[in-house]
């Protein structure tokens, strides 16, 4: 049986994880998710390799909500630094699904974001589990997790 | 009996570790708690791992106060880096618990979030050790140390 | 039997990895070649090591569209640090092949430089892999991968 | 017997090493001080990191003094990192102390904070060494090396 | 006999390696030179790392020549990061050799720094590998690679 890990934080502003875990839940069956939660975004890192060393979890997905301010920005870039370590440390994935608080033009917008990130995500965390062919077809694609897709380029001789 | 680990610096203008201290005590009681100080924020990626290796701490907390030049950004942004990295070698949680000196308008606005920030994540840290379920149950409401909490985003269909 | 790895993106907008597998297939016989497909550049570092560790590939490449806006260029310092520190802790090369979408002037342009990149990049994995002695020939040569080459510097008593 | 281990570079224009190796002699006895020299900041941490290890120091200084340009605050950044890595694949402190070409109004004021912050330095490694106990009576003070400590902020009830 | 090892690029637009392998053998016998061409400056770091593990050089030395635009600094940087995590986990020293595109006012004083540089690092490396006390004997003397010295810093009590 799959073990997932899902890591997110009391900073973030909306609760992706649930979403996550619906959709993962609504998805496939015989797979045991663990769940844990940090204060911020610089605590997913170690959260997450816990959970794929010392719970054992397959893969992790690791949920954040960076501020608007510049601080936020680099307290975001070092928690990416540290999921790729993380990563490196393990073999095993962590997907790393950040909305940042300036993403959307109002509240209902940012929720919606998050709501469509953390399930398009989970989505991309089950095919790179069990259908990894399914991500290679859509490779060179332009896909967006949560905005409109962007697409593959027009080619043609360039002018 | 759980071993909690200190670093503070010379560096920060306000002892946060004895009110972080003052709070873990006030809260419970059969731990023990191993402190150490260093110069400046830079030091404190080692002395934590010294901590939890040498001194076998399950956790730690690491108190800064860097400048409001942007060279103290730059450490400040070096010491993260390599708290998260000593916390990857570790496997275990080290909270971060930085105060910009630029984060008040006056020494008693900063005084004043330092005690504050010190004792909620002094709180934090109990959470991680006795009591995780507590800090999923506040998993995406928009916690914050310190300041006003922002709490969760407005929801509803976005127009 | 050499075994090449090869990582891309769904993110991207071009499939610039069918490229350089067209590229090296019309080149060389007798060679493997791995692809696996990730959501973002972000999960090209440990799908790389994963290559060259789990599926025992001599080398690898991994291509990635970096977006326009200021945090894509983020994510793709943090991948090109992560993809760095694997070819450190594996002791092979992992080929970086990077189109920034900003780099053309309009799609058709960007289509160009991503075939041309990964067709002579691509080129550049099999002297690495096979003719080491071709690199050294052209060192310092100013060699661009896409765009029109840079060219050795015109030599003379500086005035 | 203590071990100490000494860098710096020739790319500094003040030999702040011999300020430091004469404020530790004039402070201690029983102590062996291997010293090394190395082009430029960025050669620090190996340099570091090889007396920890192979001569087996118990603690290490490394002075540098970066250049006024952008690239030298780059190459700055990219030493202190590593000099944290160091400090955490060694488990064993590395005093930094550098000093920014552009830190005094001139050359005299300049050699002046190096000295001072020199000598500061090698009393906060003896306090590492034989009393860390005195750093922790100074914790949140406001300590700074070279020029006029901060100091402990102002309480009081914020407005 | 010592191994050197030497990597540089085929992105760089005049052939430091030369220089420096000229430098090497006019001014030593008795030593042997292992030299790697790689497409950018990225691919740097575990191709040193290579030759001084997989060959079993005792050093090594990494030419590059980073381009103007703003990407190019930043894969300066990040090959810079990889340099020195490449000697932290072997504890050998790695001369970085960067000479910058905007260094130099036309191609010929470009030209002329890459050789100057080349050189006078060539000379560094000899230096540390085989007269380290020639290194202390300039440490503090503001030595500079390629342009004029800077000098020590006029002493005097600051004004």
């Amino acid at each position: 049986m799959k073990r997932i890990g899902i890591v997110d934080t009391t900073f973030a502003r909306y609760d992706m994880a649930a979403d996550a875990i619906s959709e993962i839940k609504g998805s496939v069956t015989g797979i045991k998710i663990i769940r844990r939660t940090v204060p911020g975004v610089k605590d997913l890192p170690v959260a997450c390799k816990r959970l794929l060393e010392g719970e054992d979890c397959d893969i992790a997905m690791a949920f954040g909500m960076p501020g608007k301010e510049e601080i936020d920005k680099v307290c975001a870039h070092e928690a990416s630094q540290g999921i790729i370590t993380a990563q490196l440390l393990t073999n095993k994935h962590i997907l790393e699904v950040f909305v940042h608080e300036d993403e959307g033009k109002d509240e209902k917008e940012l929720a919606w974001v998050c709501e469509r990130r953390a399930r398009e995500h989970a989505q991309n965390l089950l095919k790179l589990l069990f259908h990894p062919e399914k991500l290679t077809r859509d490779a060179g694609t332009g896909q967006r997790e949560g905005f409109k897709d962007a697409g593959s380029l027009k080619k043609g001789k360039h002018s």
